[in-house]
């Protein structure tokens, strides 16, 4: 894996953090420093603190959606950790030339399950070899991930360095659409800080959307192409920007209008002859 | 426009961040990744991503009051944006030797109402010709602000290159105060995290401030310099450090014993020959 | 103090915030904007900005407990300063070859406890000196904190030059836990995001846990290593991260479910002749 191409010798490690942290104490910052005093020229990017406590699914949904966006070489930590300081595993995965550190519970499942990615188990030996020791029991974020992912990102550890290939790492039950000829069954995965709701029917599912109809929450909903085509307050559907369709309420909340949120059902149904008028 | 003069080349490119996104989903992160892949040097330092969702006046204000701390050549990335992905233009904006992007929504009115601005429409051919294609529908702060904004940090493009001037762009109706000789009735813009209530009424208007009485939310308040000048629970008012009157308790929250908020009336009286005994 | 050793000629220059300004308003970007103006190369990091609003014994308890991880040179900016404006003074507090710049009102009580530190009150003639002019009277940590933190990082101020050494600064009352020969008596100090609760115990005073029983709120709780030593839902008892008794609720809240927060009592009593069972 040629992580540095030449010509790139300007470009900066970047580590992206996603966690479960918050940001009321100096948890999120004392993980920074660690990774500063590894890789002094690291440029860290928060991609969220703010994911519920122990909400691993929602951690598996975003980290997969977000790392194409970053450059090769990326060193991606994502610790939504309930297990820490027990015997579960810390795992190193590899996916387009970017590395992922996390632990053993299932928080990569959506990206292992893309192809051409190699899943490594971190040897707890390593870090005693490397020098990083008297782990606290519970805060592994500051004490082992961050110094890991420091001398990831520097290139002064590689990966093949910090443990052996696996293949029974953890892998969350992923709730998937429900889908006939006629009919997909979905559900809503979460409501985002506009209210807008995420489900978990892809949007190239559809090809095209014209031929389905949106219902939630005992309601129709029409397509747009984005929330400006409707006027405001109007429930609408649209394939989001993050590959999956989603509900909005123009200038509102879907959320609060339509009473819904994780967990509730959404159905798209093949339509039969007439065509939505649309926006 | 001579952005990097000599003896600046230590100055790494800044880019600073005003948006509504909140920090709960990863999307500022990844607006920063994409930032970073076109200018991997450059520093990002956020504004806000917290004003309330589509509170355009408000960041108007915010950056207005903000862009003065900046070094000459920072790129500013507004985005408060209910019509993204619609016809609604993508404005760059010169001031001072620094760059604003926004949509064309009345964001940048505060900035474009001071003298030496310079206003352009980005040519939706530009994006195309960099290379900066299939955006998606709802999220172009990632998918055309951020790649642009990356650009002209890194100056591999220049403000004439991405389209041409305009003089048509969208200006709010900012609510300004009712002046009289002997009254100035203004209003709270907003009530920020500490419960103090900003006003829209400038100090450099006051000329002295001892001349005026200040009354809001049916009390009168004594001027002072600064909080610790009174003591706790006081109800006081000041010249703030963003250049307006500002209401504040003391230790305390003045929109919590006010019990007023954005909109409430502040009400200016020229003073008759009586002396504030203030604090 | 040799702050810059040989061969950390890569090492850029550290500076952390930590205030209690929330990040609703760009207040925290325009001190980085400040700090960035003097140290162009600084890499900033935060270590939170969400402490209650004028909590000063929290602001005391997380940098005394957090600057041990940042590397030498680090220069931290420690505001939450209900005086601000007044004729309080400003310390730069030299430890470990780190710096710290705060108001004089406690916030670096349990710093300054440690052996080592030196103490100085910046002198008002070094801003003028400096060209630190026109500071507002409600907001130093923007226009004299920041610069005077970006000249101490980027070594064009040494902190002898900024003011002269004192021994009369402010000290906060901290609580200190009453200690018998059979029991410890302390108070929590606060609750953290997951809902852990925080007390003064020193985990080095137990020597070892196991001597001791644990009751807070009505209940006695078992000592784990780590949260997933036992079952969800099981209140337990551990030496934290942070070298402190902590009290939590395995996967939940132990401050939702102990119905206990700051303030509250948490007694160790020495045990006689049995062995805990723990987990």
């Amino acid at each position: 894996m040629p992580l540095k191409a030449a010509g790139e010798c300007r470009r900066l490690p970047v580590v992206s953090l996603l966690t479960d942290f918050g940001q009321t104490e100096p948890f999120v910052g004392l993980v920074k420093a660690r990774i500063l005093a590894a890789c002094p020229d690291a440029r860290i990017i928060d991609l969220t603190h703010e994911l519920p406590a122990y909400a691993v699914e929602a951690a598996a949904f975003w980290i997969d959606r977000s790392f194409g966006f970053f450059p090769a070489g990326t060193v991606h930590v994502c610790v939504v950790d309930p297990g820490v300081g027990t015997a579960r595993r810390i795992l190193l995965v590899e996916h387009s030339g970017q590395l992922f550190l996390a632990p053993d519970n299932g928080l990569l499942t959506n990206l292992t399950d893309r192809a051409g990615t190699t899943v490594r188990a971190v040897d707890p030996g390593y870090f005693e070899a490397a020098g990083i020791v008297s782990p606290s029991a519970t805060f592994h974020a500051r004490d082992l991930f961050a110094p890991l992912a420091g001398r990831l990102a520097a290139r002064t550890t590689r990966p093949q360095e910090v443990g052996s290939l696996i293949d029974d790492w953890l892998r969350l039950e992923v709730p998937r659409p429900v889908v006939t000829p006629d009919s997909i069954r979905g559900r809503i995965l979460f409501s985002d800080s506009f209210g807008n709701l995420f489900s978990n029917i892809e949007s190239s599912s559809l090809a095209p959307r014209e031929d389905w109809t949106v219902a939630a929450g005992g309601r129709v909903l029409p397509w747009v192409r984005t929330y400006g085509d409707a006027p405001p307050g109007t429930l609408v559907a649209l394939e989001n920007s993050f590959g999956v369709v989603e509900l909005a309420c123009v200038g509102g909340s879907a959320t609060g209008v339509l009473g819904i949120g994780a967990g509730a059902e959404i159905e798209l149904s093949r339509r039969t002859g007439t065509v939505d008028a649309g926006y």
